[in-house]
């Protein structure tokens, strides 16, 4: 079995260097730049371009396009993650052990940096390659998860959330639109780059969607039993934003149990791969048992 | 000459019901849709929108490609509104008539309906009925006059400016990138929708840029000698907020030689087509006399 951990690390950190050459031959307004640039360039764990690159190389994709592909992916989570933490959203100070975006550069210069962000991922997308009709179904699939029925749709739920009583489903509502959209995305993003059977597309929307949940089980767990040192972002917000969370409404043992459920499908869906999936199966509980 | 203003009012109208029923088969959040349709319905002068399809027209191009693809232009001009109205940028309270998005539905909507009305723009060009080599040359299009080199890039550059002494090339710069880009891609977006020769596309390309700048500095003039009741929004807000401007910079006789000279631009780089480009002419003439 490969270390995960160190394979994660790796890859993270190609992806890095991908995302630091992204803006070199651009010529943007400085300031603008360096807002765009100190939140995306901020070592996340980029496990999203990573599920798209795993996925493209499970599949024999083109890695080239996948990277770059993920790279687009990491774009728009990022953009979301600086416009989430706006004083007008859930107004936080420290992401990945930083001064969020807005503190640093003022929420208008945030605003835009997000907008840029987003913006810019579409031209990656139109612009990789690939044949035209591949482009433009990588187009549509991220317009369509992280736009206004996927990842902003959550995004609306959470806001509202925030002052009303919100049951079990509806915080799964809320999860897959927020967070399970853009992980089905990443790992969709990965299939576009490569050929692959209809078998193969199922196993791997099953595995995206049970990984999305995964995460974000694992992530309201967090916020309860995570360091603000190790996580780089503060924990007990949830709670203290009166916030549902899986720990607040089934408890932590049974949230447990659920993420572990969810390991469970995501970890069967891949069975019809051999062992070349181990990879994907070791993210999976990755995930699981990450504790930032 | 046809009756340019009741040409626009007719190209409007016909705009108006295609974004109407845009999000009709969609299932968005509702407080989120509401929130979007409030901003993009609210009875704008469909210019950009109507640029794509009488160029498209003019070229003989895909009319259907071109209504849609005009959409998609609105519905990017409308989201930079949203956003651009907020306290952290503008701070505008009247859009269209009417109180702006943050003020009916709070910032943190507001802001996410720009995010989906962006995000869903790029869904309709990747969804058109062109081939997929033109849906990409539409995408980069967009994304590149909307993102971080153009449009983004403007608002920075006026975000900046507000506290800075700006010269008339500055001032130039920053109308090139916030307006112009986005008058140039909706003439753009016309000419990608149809067959067109090299000396077409240049001619055009300047026409746009000729009209964005006509715009530009009638919108600057109009915020000294305009009236609020007719223009939608309130005057005087740039002299306020110690904005440089046309009529700041060089008065209000020479900005409007400078409207002038670039409507004669514009027009003159129409000659290569015959009387079917009437309607442009009348169009930029329109654009130069407007009082809203």
């Amino acid at each position: 079995m490969v270390d995960i951990k160190k394979l994660l690390k790796e890859e993270a950190k190609d992806v890095d260097s991908l995302l630091k050459e992204l803006f070199k031959n651009e010529k943007i307004v400085p300031a603008l730049q360096e807002s765009m640039e100190y939140s995306l360039l901020s070592g996340g764990k980029r496990v999203r371009p990573i599920l798209t690159i795993l996925t493209a190389r499970l599949l024999k994709g083109d890695k080239r396009a996948a990277r770059l592909a993920g790279a687009a992916l990491e774009l728009i989570h990022t953009y979301s993650l600086i416009h989430d933490d706006l004083p007008a959203m859930d107004d936080d100070d420290l992401r990945r052990g930083k001064p969020t975006n807005h503190l640093v550069y003022g929420e208008g210069m945030a605003i835009l940096a997000g907008d840029g962000l987003l913006t810019y991922a579409f031209k990656i997308l139109a612009e990789l390659n690939l044949d035209a009709v591949r482009r433009c179904r990588l187009v549509k699939l991220m317009a369509d998860s992280a736009g206004p029925n996927g990842m902003v749709a959550g995004q609306a739920l959470d806001l509202q959330a925030e002052d009303e009583a919100v049951d079990l489903n509806r915080l799964k509502k809320i999860h897959r639109a927020k967070t399970g959209a853009l992980f089905k995305a990443a790992v969709l993003a990965g299939v576009y780059c490569s050929d692959y059977t209809d078998e193969e597309l199922s196993a791997l929307e099953i595995y995206a969607e049970q990984l999305g949940l995964t995460f974000q089980i694992t992530d309201d767990i967090l916020d309860v039993t995570g360091k603000t040192e190790i996580l780089g972002k503060e924990v007990g917000k949830d709670l203290e934003r009166g916030k549902s969370t899986y720990p607040g409404l089934i408890g932590l043992e049974e949230s447990k149990k659920e993420a572990e459920k969810s390991v469970n499908k995501g970890l069967k869906s891949l069975e019809v791969f051999n062992d070349e999936a181990d990879i994907l199966r070791d993210l999976l509980k990755f995930i699981l048992e990450r504790q930032y």
